[in-house]
């Protein structure tokens, strides 16, 4: 019996291509003989919206509907005013294809830098909220451009919503050796959904009497990722506030270049969509620079996501191989970096 | 001619008793002979609140309003509900009082504890708004405590509002030597109060064209805050981004009990609050434990807000002297750091 994966793959903007480039060259020389990769490549990005004015089209949405993941590089570039591309493509795919987990491991892997002293032992994953809070584009503004003008911001949330991304967190924090759950959020000026929030995670917890639950405002929360990271397991959390730490969790695991992430619709509705933490970062973009193990280690929660175990294991052995080899004297190119993953996930 | 200084003393919870005496010690030592010191103590947090239900009556609100400056030690308790006390006395006098400018003083005093490796030099001041954003608690829920409850928050942002802040935020920044002023947002996903900040944090920038700008996002600032602190020079954010800034701005200059804060109205029209950074520490209270430097840096914020520029300098370089003479191996009680600053001040 042979078996098929059906990838789409948007390179995006700036680094987005080289990266993509890379994560699907590992992924080609990780998958077992008999998977049938086949990839389709949309044309999604500041470059498409210049020449047609469209972020994402009802046809794309469709067809990107039809794979089993998708794999995104980068999106934004300078040229396009800022929140377009971002509310037109990346979020839209996140809310259209209800990408509630928005997964984001932090690990510090053995010799990569850290701005931290005395290099703390990290290893925690974020689970952070995909499709509600301040993210919904629920906000508006009046007498706008004038001295006027009042702006809004709308943070909508829902037990529901809540609800379902606090018991995925409770099922990850369970799986893993600490079994240890952190919420972090706001409640003491956040009041209402910051009580919801908390109230969730205290009634779900009752279900997994084996993790040990704490909770953190959002401010303290910042504080031990630079004093104490090696305090946290499994962090659960609002989509703006798990957009911050995530951003901090990666500054001192090494940086935004190794930080992988996964928009997960766990019930399998819709494509799950993993991307590089990084964005399309245009000043380096098409020198070779750019760093691919951010969006190599994604495929590895891709492959996770639909079942692949061993080799996404594998391409995380390889990481951590690579980069305990790695060796600060030498500059290697996005493709060499590439180059020598796919030969260690092959061998 | 002899002159009066009419302080406000609310020593609130925890530890907020021991480091406020600190900081009143260092006030006294430090005034000019002809300053008559009247303070008044307030009693409120959460004794008060246990006692009578009451956060902040009128009545006190209106004698409070008759003082010169506030000093507050800290608010909060785990006994009382998370909100409570933060939204009915802490921001109900931020509020209250109009405090639009939150000034966060960050700086990587010699021989202080940092996380960083390298020692940065870090030297900036987060200019806080205090009075919008997501704290004016606009918001609420429908069928609480239910599986169909929906919670809002929303964030409100006046043109009013941002212009002062923004504008208060250059003066600062052209009045120091770097004069450099980065606006931090979220305006690719809070698009409508993200560009009405950007808009008008550009059009007062004309006024101001020896101040160099950048923007960054939230998520990107707290990157920096790790690995490039001393690119910051003068910061204006929003208010929920400059709660989390702020904290972790703290956590890098050597912790929370050096940051200082001022919660200030420049009209004068009413009287501005001087704080500590930290919160209560119920876990130390009554130990002789708590780092009063915070507070006391806080009564220098305060002097230099009133007008006693020289004075509050001596206390700064007291600060700076006794922390490159602290000896790691001594721990000093809460009292003995207020007598040591204040023998340095009067010295
Ligand atoms: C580009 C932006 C919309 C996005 C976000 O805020 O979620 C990014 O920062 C991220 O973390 O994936
Ligand atoms: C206690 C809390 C309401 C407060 C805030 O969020 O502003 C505190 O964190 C601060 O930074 O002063």
């Amino acid at each position: 019996m042979s078996r098929s994966l059906n990838l789409a793959v948007i390179p995006g903007d700036g680094i987005g291509q080289e990266v993509v480039a890379q994560g699907l060259k590992v992924l080609n020389a990780v998958l077992p003989q008999d998977v049938k990769l086949q990839t389709k490549e949309y044309d999604l990005g500041a470059q498409r919206w210049h020449r047609t004015g469209e972020t994402l089209p009802d046809a794309e949405l469709d067809s990107l509907k039809q794979h089993d993941a998708i794999l995104l590089g980068a999106i934004g570039d300078p040229s396009v005013p800022s929140g377009v591309l971002e509310r037109g493509l990346l979020l839209k795919l996140r809310f259209a294809f209800d990408h509630f987990i928005n997964l984001r491991p932090s690990k510090l892997f053995p010799n990569t830098a850290t701005p931290l002293a005395g290099r703390p032992e990290i290893d925690f994953i974020v689970v952070r909220e995909g499709t509600e809070g301040p993210y919904t584009g629920n906000g508006g503004s009046i007498r706008t451009g004038t001295e006027h003008e009042v702006a809004t911001e709308v943070s909508l949330n829902t037990a529901y919503g809540v609800e379902r991304v606090v018991r995925d967190a409770y099922e990850r924090a369970n799986a893993r050796p600490r079994k240890k759950l952190t919420l972090v959020h706001k409640n003491n000026v956040l009041v209402y959904a910051g009580h919801m929030w908390k109230n969730i995670f205290d009634k779900v917890g009752q279900e997994y009497p084996e993790v040990t639950t704490d909770y953190l405002h959002v401010d303290a929360a910042t504080i031990f990722f630079v004093t104490q990271p090696e305090r946290f397991d499994v962090i659960v959390t609002d989509n703006l506030f798990g957009d911050i730490l995530t951003d901090l969790a990666a500054a001192v695991t090494g940086g935004i270049g190794l930080a992988a992430s996964g928009n997960i619709n766990p019930t399998g509705a819709f494509p799950s969509m993993f991307e590089p933490v990084h964005g399309s970062a245009p000043d380096i973009a098409g020198q070779g620079k750019a760093d691919p193990t951010a969006t190599i280690l994604s495929v590895a929660l891709l492959l996770r996501h639909l079942g692949y175990e061993a080799e996404a294991g594998r391409i995380e052995a390889a990481v951590s191989a690579d980069l305990a080899e790695r060796d600060g004297s030498t500059v290697r190119t996005t493709d060499e970096i590439g180059d020598a993953l796919a030969v260690r996930v092959a061998g």
